[in-house]
């Protein structure tokens, strides 16, 4: 069941109509500028083929994976897959989609694969399809057979790692879904992850306020003090180091990210907002508490520019880079 | 009633147990380095003998200050000042905050001073002595007679202005404090001023979503569709430049900051978490549609380490000069 050394990572297409293919085409394309280890596409050619004219290796197998790596683009083809018009999202495209990305779980989690890196995918569309996830996260989740509140989403960026613990929720729900036990379980899985994941043995962790302020007191908001506090608390008192509520704004200035190896964020925007603002071209989204690894790039199916050849493949060579250096941690605890 | 190009900033202290004296003392040490002009506090002058062995030139009024900078640090006095322990706030500190703050709001409605910088106050300490406004900001416009709704506070660095349309508010609250109306006020405003203080002929104001993905079309939040597009529409309607609403965290990178003069962000922290993420050092708080120019330090009393000498003047020199810069533009319309 383990991964060895060499295995190859999956990677999935994505929305067909979006940018996915032609990042990943261009990753191939720069493997060598970028690093990259070998990996393998999953969905269908015609997708790649209608925005990139360069080699692809239909395989059956992730065992011919390498010896197709140095020759062309390996590919493991979808069953019954309809390639979409670049920029024109559908819902067969949704369905191809969500085969791609569930074959490249598969191929993790048998061992195939040493990990899964997932291009993006429009919730819009799945949504329409029927699929009943927050987000790819939460699927990758419960096909690993765990819970949902136990992972955590990781962007990850040269200079800061920050984590959401609540994620694609309306703003005015946010706050409301936030709890002592949700934000503790984030934050376990956050320090687990920066433990097994990137090799910090003793991982500090900043916890951010939800309100302005941190909430001045309790005049702006008492979720500081009713539910963030008693998790630090409780964090703390399992020997962890973890400091906060901090004010979210004061938190991600250079000498304040010196401070800390990750930041619990409480909502979506507070936790991509700096790490874009950052990091746009090279963050990378890596789930934290899965038996796989798994990264993604932070950012979307981008239809307006699908097919323009105009996409920057840094932030998919960034996740399969560290989805790659994530196997390296990946020991039994 | 107008201020002469020569007319001296006044420079409200702040609370006097916060880093206030401490910035604007250190901002008199380097006026040359930070091309400073001449510039009066408005304080007690035990606040910043506290902490700053420099010469203080006590004055009875602005028509002193130019000769009186030369010499040392203008101030005029407060009639019934306390001075306070340096990190230790008090109710007294939080009335000579307030008084600073009216009395430097005076000199530059009534044209004596050229605009006002005001310096860090305790929020908490403020409510605790009965002050009945959000922040600095509203009782600056109260006080110049214009409704709250038609000010609009901008966060402005080297490389970002950000203007939020709600502010000091629980985020709990942030959503249902959203209406189109004043999205279309702060947007106006935000736009005047742009042209007011800093000479942009024709801004371009890119608006920024509630939710994550800006919704996605609805299904993670409709505040997107039923609240902000009719105000960017209706704004787009008036002949300004107004594009949006934009996912926030693909909206402060930078090739994102080159498409725009301002961001209208939706609260507080989505204003100031990219601001301070990018420009911390150097962050200033402009209040726009006011007669008066206003700005501020984009930092808190930090209380944690006054009276230590290690508080960052740039913050504070960086919000005198915008303020000098700002009246440059201060032309009738």
């Amino acid at each position: 069941m383990s991964s060895g050394p060499t295995a190859p990572l999956a990677v999935s297409l994505g929305d067909p109509a979006g940018i996915g293919a032609e990042v990943i085409a261009k990753c191939w394309d720069n493997r060598a500028r970028f690093e990259l280890p070998p990996f393998v596409a999953i969905g269908d050619p015609r997708s790649i083929a209608a925005v990139w004219d360069g080699p692809i290796e239909v395989i059956d197998g992730l065992e011919e994976a390498d010896t197709a790596f140095d020759v062309g683009l390996p590919l493991i083809q979808l069953a019954a897959a309809q390639a979409d018009t670049p920029g024109h999202p559908s819902m067969a495209g949704a369905h191809c989609s969500l085969d791609s990305l569930e074959i490249a779980v598969g191929l993790a989690r048998s061992g195939s694969a040493a990990g899964v890196v997932t291009g993006p995918v429009s919730k819009e569309q799945l949504y329409a399809i029927g699929f009943s996830h927050p987000g790819q996260t939460e699927f990758v989740a419960e096909r690993c057979g765990v819970a949902a509140t136990n992972v955590a989403m990781m962007l990850a960026g040269p200079t800061l790692r920050t984590v959401p613990v609540t994620t694609h929720l309306p703003l005015a729900l946010a706050a409301s879904a936030l709890t002592t036990a949700l934000i503790e379980s984030r934050g376990r899985a956050a320090l687990r992850g920066l433990q097994r994941n990137f090799g910090i043995e003793d991982p500090r962790l900043a916890v951010a306020a939800l309100n302005p302020h941190a909430g001045e007191g309790g005049t702006l908001g008492r979720e500081e003090i009713e539910i963030i506090e008693p998790a630090v608390a409780a964090l703390v008192a399992e020997g962890w180091r973890v400091t906060g509520p901090h004010p979210a704004d004061t938190m991600f200035h250079t000498s304040a990210r010196a401070k800390y190896d990750a930041a619990l964020c409480m909502y979506h925007d507070q936790a991509l907002i700096p790490l874009k603002a950052l990091h746009f071209e090279e963050g990378v989204n890596l789930t934290l508490g899965l038996p796989i690894v798994r990264t993604a790039p932070d950012h979307g199916t981008a239809f307006d520019i699908a097919g323009q050849d105009r996409a920057d493949p840094r932030a998919m060579a960034a996740a399969i880079r560290l989805a790659a250096q994530c196997g390296v941690y990946r020991t039994p605890s």
